[in-house]
């Protein structure tokens, strides 16, 4: 069995280091082999590495982390239909079952058998990946893996919110996005893409409000302590129909609420802080506070069309796999501004 | 002018008195004028008396209170079409526009220019009450005023979170209904209504379990700290996908969250307390938090549907308008167990 | 009582006039008086000319025709709350009770006592219009009666159609439209802003397919018999998701059920042919035939939101009242091509 | 390999016969084998060998008949989770592939890549079946196969048509049932479980509509001429808010939009005759006409759930395997009223 390269943690709290792995080869008659052509690093790798998932994966030491992941087949197991070695691929972040009552309503997410690779077991920095058929989506042939590999998680996150918005939004009904960064400037995009909405981008930062703007958002607001009023303002006072909160900490969580229409949807996205609302409230104004994981392999799917059609577009910065040390360090120093960071071999 | 009898709020932290009032008479081309045959008496009369509501409602002193009422109709504006005196009819509680984008899609309970008799202008705890035409469902002959009274707001509440809950739930999934006390025990009858749900009914009281499964509740949970555990062991660990939590304070927040399985609704319909839960929470487990205020008009035409095919029954007690006060006063001493207090005239 | 000017049928087969009659006047305390600026001339106003409407309307002859208009608001009954002389508005084609079940739950379409100007009531093609507040959409700034006058009915049912498609369509999935004239070349618009449908549009004119190509329909066929197979060829042999039929007869009635795929819907909105499809078929490819008639009043509010952001657009020839006969003359003759006639006064 | 016993057809228009074949053994990693401990006999079967299905399905003859089974797992493939030897289960007709867009969203009927015992492969009248983990619903302690194998198609079907009509039926609106037969009464006791409807019967057979009233249908018309006017006298003249038709021949489908009120649906679950409608009929009523195939794997596992709760029960009569010919020409010649003819072995 030939040796391969992976980016591997070994010990919490360390760097981690790059590796000659086995192999790691074909498992099941359901698994399919991906030469990782591309590779997003995310926060959520800095954050296993610093050990902050440690005990929630419960996965065992050392491991290869990345799973945000595109690259070429290479070889599939025997069970294994719709595609072959050489397709072009981007890969679903969870490998589920197919058999529980979610994965055949549709909602794969919730897998009562799901496995993630890059978090609790061998992941995408690598020369090879192991997977299942069941995450595979190919690439239209516009597509190169290293443009979209992160979609795959952030992306795919992103979509699935605003796509769950789309029966809420009416013409001229106000949507605001709190915050337009990674996650946001794919989420407005798709808005965009999506629906008719008047959106309204809260940032802390006026440059993600300038290009949020030359995005497409209809109006912008520096979230300077005056933001929730500028909202109502914006909004007869009522505030918007659906908020979007791609942020979910230091404070945007009362904010959000406190922009959301009644009868509206606050929808929660990023995290870190917490929801803390009288009932009093959510009943008077009848609100919904709307949860988001990542998308299902279908919305995978449909934010690939999207992006086959240039209606989604990623800044990325790209290192060689033997650079990765070099790139979470980047990511780590606020050194990858606006962009994705994208491991490529 | 003939003088009428009325229930006044003179001020607030004293008892209100039984006053003769003026006629209330037709004031605009849609008002109808109805003789109250029945009142209820619920604890929000009680919280207006003590002042709580002052300051929301702005009300001036002193005015009628009264906001669950049934009766017949006496007089009619003139541009009223579709009733005539003699007909008998329950009111919906907020007298709203028709006009505004909220009335005209069907959710009427959030116009924007709605009034509410008995909280912000004169109610029905009095021998007439002018309303509109916008709020009057009139009655099925099998159905008495008495009777059916005080499903106008506690009961409209009950069946508007349970018809939201339907499109959610599949035979064998299970929904926990946290409190079958006044409004529960109407939602308790709308969900073996209207859904194939396994029900689960948590409460503090024995005697209300009892009443419970009297009325078909599939299972029981005694409240008394192990009730969380007692659902997950009900549901393979999972929780309920729909969680109906008709009390909202004193814990039942943290509880009916705690309750709710992955990509499931915790309803909020009850409250006085507040929901705090951490945004990881919200978005890992991608839950939905559903305020849910009184029902539309047409969930109260629906309501009474039920009520006339004899599948939702209230308990009630009667009590005369001149002995109003002591109506008061026996729910306010905890002298109305397990049934509504209505007032007749 | 003043004279004021209006197009009249006296005698079905016969020419209107252009006459002198009373100020309409105000009736009833929700009435409004619309000075009619801008008047659309529709296929509808021949027919009813024709006699083809004298059964079905049971109007009483001689009246005035034209419904679809904006002006002015000049009077308003004592009732009426929200607009005042001077608004510009536009009007939606019915005048609807609000009170019925149907008008409650924001289908106001299907009021159960609904009153149709220009069919079965005098109609706008006149100096002044008697409407009634519930019909009374008020324009943004920035939009003149004149441009907007044509939406209020044919617009109107393209978008009402679009937009129940909208929850339907994901990025990627195919959308055909057949035929994009007058109402079809609104829908094409309304699609483009409310979906990420990929659009083909079939007709029969190449002038109109090219236009369609400029407002940015992704593909064109013309329909000169292989257009089934075109559609086919386009979506992988599979279909479309939704087929929206601007047609309803010579043939696209058997075009729109073949052009769909398993589990799609087949919308009809033009009429005059008829739909013949054996039950197996739509059983055993379990598709939907999905009736669309005008839409509701906010179904308006919201086209008026993308008239005013310029996202739709009519074409229009512009006549002075004086000039009706002239007008409804052009439109017979075929001289009002890929446009709409108005009468402006 | 051993000698199984089969009920195979060699020649369209002949008897099939009861033969010795190979056990049909694994072939692949997901499927599982069954032995088939009740298989239901279907109408469907006497198509298949009068040849009526021979160029729709190209089978190889000789092949085995039987789409209706439930059994107990007896071997499983290598890549099998979740079930056992030893298990209790009954089969979904379809076995779906898990990995196109259909089967990911939910809708795994519409499966690109499925196949059908029974149809166009080997089905269940044998004393083994091989199929897919993908096709197999543990069955509760309390069912046993002969008792619920004919659900596994004909009451799938009926099902899966009443869960769609869930979300719009409201309490007090209509429900027309046409047909209270073989899928009918499963359907019947399915509209009662779910939903508030108030429920007519149509039938052509005053012994059906009697057990239709006996399972709880509110009204019963007997289809004799007067059927369609006796359903509009029912709903003051609007007609049913959703038409379910279980024949969708001999007329019924004519009836069945007839009887539909403005906006509401009508359902065609039975076949054998064409829907044949004006455009200007759908349109100006806005109705739908919504297609109906078996239901979805969940939608099965929703209805063992109503089965094992009792909601849900079916007549049958037994026959051994070895008198399948018996069943099949009891069935042919009308000696199964009422019932579903079940083989046992």
């Amino acid at each position: 069995m030939a040796a391969v390269k992976a980016v591997r943690v070994h010990e919490y709290g360390k760097p981690p280091t790059l590796d000659d792995v086995p192999d790691p080869g074909l498992n099941g008659p359901l698994d399919v082999i991906v030469k990782v052509d591309a590779a997003g690093v995310c926060r959520t790798d800095l954050h296993i590495i610093e050990g902050q998932w440690a005990e929630k994966s419960g996965v065992e030491l050392p491991y290869v982390i990345g799973h945000e992941n595109a690259g070429t087949i290479v070889e599939v197991g025997q069970a294994v239909t719709g595609v072959s070695p050489g397709d072009k691929v981007i890969l679903h972040p969870l490998v589920t079952c197919g058999l529980c009552r979610a994965c055949r309503a549709g909602d794969d997410v919730h897998c009562t058998n799901s496995e993630f690779p890059g978090i609790n077991r061998d992941g995408g920095m690598a020369e090879y990946l192991r997977t299942s058929i069941r995450s595979v989506v190919k690439l239209d042939d516009g597509l190169a893996p290293a443009d979209v590999a992160a979609l795959a998680d952030a992306g795919l996150t992103a979509y699935h919110a605003v796509r769950k918005a789309v029966p809420l939004v009416h013409p001229g009904d106000r949507v605001v996005m709190i915050g337009a960064g990674g996650l946001g400037h794919i989420g407005l995009q798709c808005l965009l893409a999506l629906t008719p909405a008047r959106i309204t981008v809260v940032d802390r930062s006026a440059e993600v409000l300038e290009k949020a703007s030359k995005l497409g958002a209809h109006d912008t607001v520096l979230s300077d302590g005056d933001q929730v009023q500028q909202v109502l303002d914006q909004t007869g006072g009522e505030g918007a129909q659906v908020v979007l909160d791609f942020v979910g900490e230091h404070g945007t969580e009362a904010d959000g609420v406190a922009m959301t229409r009644n009868s509206g949807s606050y929808f929660v996205i990023g995290y870190g802080g917490k929801v803390d609302v009288p009932t009093i409230d959510i009943i008077s104004r009848e609100i919904n506070v709307v949860g988001n994981l990542v998308g299902s392999y279908n919305d995978l799917d449909d934010l690939m069309t999207l992006a086959a059609q240039g209606r989604v577009r990623l800044a990325t910065k790209q290192y060689s796999l033997d650079d990765a040390l070099t790139a979470l360090d980047d990511l780590d120093g606020g050194r990858v501004p606006g962009g994705r960071a994208i491991l490529t071999s």
